[in-house]
């Protein structure tokens, strides 16, 4: 049986990457080796959709949202978090270790933070230091109007900070455009690439504060980074192999356009929804993303269950909800290297093992309306 | 040409390692992943002879090490280092960044601290907290006699921690034998992976000074990797093909057994001293460790000319000297997959270079030393 993975992260990773994995491995401090970091970071910065140099960080995402609140804030700095979800309490957990001053702007799971609770958080806390907020909350579906987050902290002296780990890629992130102050992501999303590298983009407005700010790191040190990859270097020992593979994930991804992909992923959305709602299902968040669809689980089937059941016949792996959202949601990705084709084969399965658990609905309906949508966006 | 790595880190990895890289992604929170990392960490307990469980990071080993300081001290703790080269500068930049109280035992370049110079330091500092030193000083060959100091270290309250970045798996190393409360080490050395997870192991005694520990770091925080590991799992995202990855190699470890891979170390690193007397050069290091073999650039040759010869003509690439090394002394590394045979060719091709610049030997002396060598050991 072919196994399918639809996971939010990792996502499957195109063929070419996987032998460059494969490849013997190299020296890091070489030229060679300089001129590949020196494209990645070119690329990068393409994705990014910013002028300023991107950092790559041997570690998981969660090391870059680390070395963002580190390096940006002191113990007792007012920030204000703006979670919906699992992931903005991830920020939070880092937030807590670095002894931040938290205000609190939280929504429950499937909801969005809006740019109005923003605007009245900010005018009540004029010392706020930095913002943080999630691009895609994978947890939930729910995207973020981190452009409008953008616009409202501009204004002020505080920093933005974006966790863009399972967004950026995938949905609009215009880091500049935007205003984001510092950028996070990883490169098991949208980039399509394993786990293993997190990159982070820092505006001139961030580095400011970041060189006024005590060191109180060293691995993490985004300082540290900045004056390696003035000379396409890293400060520590890289994961080189997958330094180079990302190489060749981003050739795909400015082959195909940053637009384009965008373009791609929302019909993917779109398609993912229209067969959702011929279904008779429901999409959990209120303001869904394009990375992935979030399906909160009808009344009287077993959710989990459902899911193991789909990975053990016809072998596609979606993700279950996380925590106590666990059986409650059904997470499906359509992330970087996945096409409206495979996102179809999906459908079909859930259709499958939906009426095989007694869920009543017309076979092929899901199937008819995800291919409908396609057919209207030729 | 053939291309051959002789830089201690990275190292060659085995074509089925390799291969098992080039394997589709999977998702890392599944009982399969689990599985996986719990043969992991047994056979990493076996690696660094240890009743302890072994933490997987995804990061250089220079993330193990921050770790280490970040957990298990407060500004202002009392730390015994005992540098003989660049490893040994990189942990004092760690304790300077989290604001130890650093006492410096310190020797020049080549030199070993000696366990004398350990026991005058913790007489004259009996408050100190905690002792860091390099089992494989790879900037200089030299390699510490670190069952010394721990039998030096336990009688007293502090905790010894190791870098044995470059050592674990290629040099005897005996954790809990010799009394190691941290020790650190990184995939890309003698574990026989590309660079990307680090691994460390906390004893006991560490553990009860980590716990009472403010916390102050969050992506590197050993605590978490703890809890998470009392499960098999990681706390963060992990660079799981690493880590599907690493079981490969290990398994080659198992099955070679632990102290015939440090004799066959120290069988290579024996024959490569034969030949390099024999070529009339001398060996920087006093005392030697068997992961790498450290060679004094000889009067009148340019060390980093000839390196760059021998990787243009030859293919082989050695390691030069690191920041003001440079240009004085070779390094040649023989851990991990690495075999007699690999580094005879590498002596030739070393013969060679010299040979062509001037350098006065009877051809084939070299080569003849480390055969004759080999031949003894049978």
């Amino acid at each position: 049986m072919k196994a399918r993975l639809f996971t939010p992260g990792p996502t499957p990773v195109p063929e070419e990457t996987l032998l460059e994995l494969a490849k013997p491995v190299t020296y890091h401090r070489t030229a060679e080796a300089k001129a590949i970091l020196g494209e990645v970071t070119e690329d990068l910065k393409y994705v990014f959709q910013t002028k300023n140099t991107v950092l790559t960080l041997t570690s998981s995402g969660t090391g870059g949202m680390d070395a963002a609140v580190a390096c940006a804030s002191v113990p007792g700095d007012k920030a204000i978090l703006l979670t919906a979800g699992r992931w903005g309490e991830r920020w939070r957990g880092v937030l807590k270790a670095y002894g931040a001053n938290v205000i609190n702007v939280e929504v429950p799971y499937g909801k969005a933070v809006t740019p109005q609770m923003l605007d009245i958080a900010l005018r009540a806390n004029p010392d706020a230091k930095i913002v943080l907020s999630t691009l895609s909350e994978t947890s939930t579906g729910v995207g973020h109007d981190i452009a409008a987050f953008g616009e409202l902290v501009a204004k002020t002296d505080a920093l933005l900070l974006v966790d863009a780990i399972s967004g950026l890629g995938a949905m609009e992130c215009r880091t500049d455009d935007w205003k984001i102050d510092i950028c996070v992501t990883g490169s098991q999303k949208a980039l399509m690439l394993p786990p293993g590298l997190a990159f982070v983009s820092v505006s001139e407005k961030a580095w400011k504060v970041i060189d006024a700010t005590p060191v109180r790191n060293f691995y993490l040190d985004l300082r540290r980074y900045k004056k390696s990859i003035a000379e396409s270097d890293t400060p520590f020992t890289p994961a080189n192999t997958l330094i180079k593979a990302q190489r060749v994930s981003l050739k795909k991804i400015r082959a195909e356009g940053i637009e384009n992909l965008w373009a791609r992923h929302a019909k993917m959305a779109t398609a993912c929804r229209a067969a959702i709602a011929a279904m008779g299902l429901e999409l959990f968040a209120e303001r869904p993303n394009n990375g992935l669809t979030v399906i909160t689980v009808p009344a009287n089937i077993d959710g989990s269950a459902t899911l193991k059941m789909m990975e053990k016949k016809y072998g596609f792996k979606f993700a279950d909800g996380q925590d106590n959202m666990k059986g409650k949601i059904w997470r499906l990705s359509h992330m970087g290297y996945t096409d409206a084709f495979d996102v179809l084969g999906a459908i079909s399965a859930l259709e499958l093992v939906l009426i095989e658990s007694g869920y009543k609905m017309t076979p092929g309906a899901g199937v008819a309306a995800f291919q409908t949508s396609l057919a209207k966006a030729i």
